[in-house]
């Protein structure tokens, strides 16, 4: 259903399967989802992309669970999906309360609403705001 | 410059120039900026989302710095000059470092490129992100 | 500050200084506007829109002042700042009246963000809805 | 199938229930739709929203069939499916004809295209157009 | 499933099934696809429409390979899912080959990584780049 | 004017210092553009960013001059103003003509309007599209 075949372990090249391989040890699980064996076909961008995410995914001077906050509300507004799915699963793996999902929420909400308002007005952004 | 005249205060109708009030007196600041000047044509609306706003982004199960990061990140996402503008002055009056502000734009960077590839290769969901 | 520079009525090329000749006239202005200034090294493709707008503004089912709003709404949902201006502009001409302003300016913040919710709570269309 | 279960009535916390029942009756039908069903999990924003809704959507200076249609056309530039179905439904169910729905796109199509050509050109906004 | 009923050729108006023939004869193939069944409720837009495409996308001084690539990453950024499916299937018939499509998936990744950054930063345009 | 200062060579740390040089290098010009200059603030980020944009945009199965294409037809339509002036120019000094800019935008343009009717009509995906 994707515009190229899902890739199984047997049919991916053996450079995919290797980070295939490494998804598996990282996640503590046997699964591997559907997006990284439609990148396997691109062993080279596979990689890339598994290895960047997990650097800017880790602790750092914010936690894994803000991170993963931050991926669902661009998934949001970009209108991806699969990305919403899988990115709001990985949250609630993380620790993600309801509580937390529904404040989530309403700050998508507001921000998609005040966004469409500043755009839809042309608001001149403040001098104040500009300053470095 | 925006699509209406940005109201002064002795422009305002009193209804709006109260709202004017209470955001100088939430804020601690006497600058009121320029997204509520425009709003101010339509006190009911200028009421509403200022409520609203505060309401979404107090404290709660996410605290504000939490919130203001995913405002960032959806305003950039939605490709709001003006709300990146005065969300991101926003993050840095409630604390956010310049690691912090590196990270938010990593996370940004990578959710807007793995977006794109699954919506580009229209990656079927796993059923495993689709049980409750 | 255009990709590619503005041109004059001198500038441009014959064909496309007749298309400005019907702007004009169809305007009742002297007033050319930098989106045709733009499309005016390209003839045909000046041209074509030209008509086509012509074509699909006119009156009909719905009335040029409702497709004014429906431009709106859509220029500021895809972020274009010059159509928002053209076009809130050109609604003011057609007699959308400062009430009619806020309440397109209400749905359009509505709606926008009754969009972000159903997007990043990926809502099932409900069967009902998909009956013909 | 959506990221948080369907909630029905039964499962629905009272206050959401209650909602549930002031939907019903404003639109004299029995079915709540899914958009309501998911947001119940958060009885405040079902209320805020639902309230936020009536009020917009009320007839005022434009008429709700037309607020119908720009909420149609956002929805579509957002990229919404399940907006565009229930959207595209309301307006049928307050009077939108199979002749006003092709005028609706003719001008989403045509708003979308030039748009795109203004953002792809960086067309600069008329100093008219600035003028208060 | 889509907003109204796809039309077989015995339910289209005589006008569209005439387009459905130009479709027909010009891909040499009998399938005339959804996105033709639905505009065939409005022969007249169907027909400008076809006849447009016909036009953008024929050879000239960029190939119809190259402008297939661009019509899927414009898809893909809209985030069109049908049209994603219909062009990357064009560009397939067209001769795009699996490293092609590796490529274009790459470009549409980097560019929606480096387009959120400069969002998400609110860089200013280099005087160089305004340059005629 | 961005939401970060403008790093000057002298302000920058020495590892964005010698990202500058290879850019300047690889370009064999003395101007380092502000997008450079503000991701400049994390070294680890600036270096990634132009590794990563090398690779993809050097030649391979498609040529420099379509990948910029490509580029460009994305960043229009996610928006991006400052991306889009930068990879015009890009794509002018890598060979493109004025008419080959005509036909990209006459692609982009057909893109974005039969996006906008497919997503307003919700389209269903034919069978044949989805077979591998």
């Amino acid at each position: 259903m994707a515009t190229v075949p899902l890739l199984t372990d047997e049919e991916a090249p053996a450079e995919s399967r290797a980070v295939f391989d490494a998804i598996r040890a990282a996640r503590g699980t046997d699964h591997v989802n559907n997006f990284w064996r439609v990148l396997a076909h691109d062993p080279a961008a596979l990689r890339a992309t598994w290895e960047r995410l997990q650097a800017v995914m880790a602790p750092g001077a914010l936690d894994p669970l803000v991170k993963e906050l931050i991926y669902v509300a661009v998934s949001a507004a970009n209108g991806c999906g699969y990305c919403v799915h899988s990115h709001s699963a990985a949250a609630r793996a993380k620790g993600m309360t309801p509580e937390m999902h529904s404040e989530l929420l309403a700050v998508i909400a507001m921000a998609s609403q005040t966004n469409a308002l500043a755009t839809a007005l042309q608001v001149p952004t403040d001098p104040l705001f500009l300053e470095d």
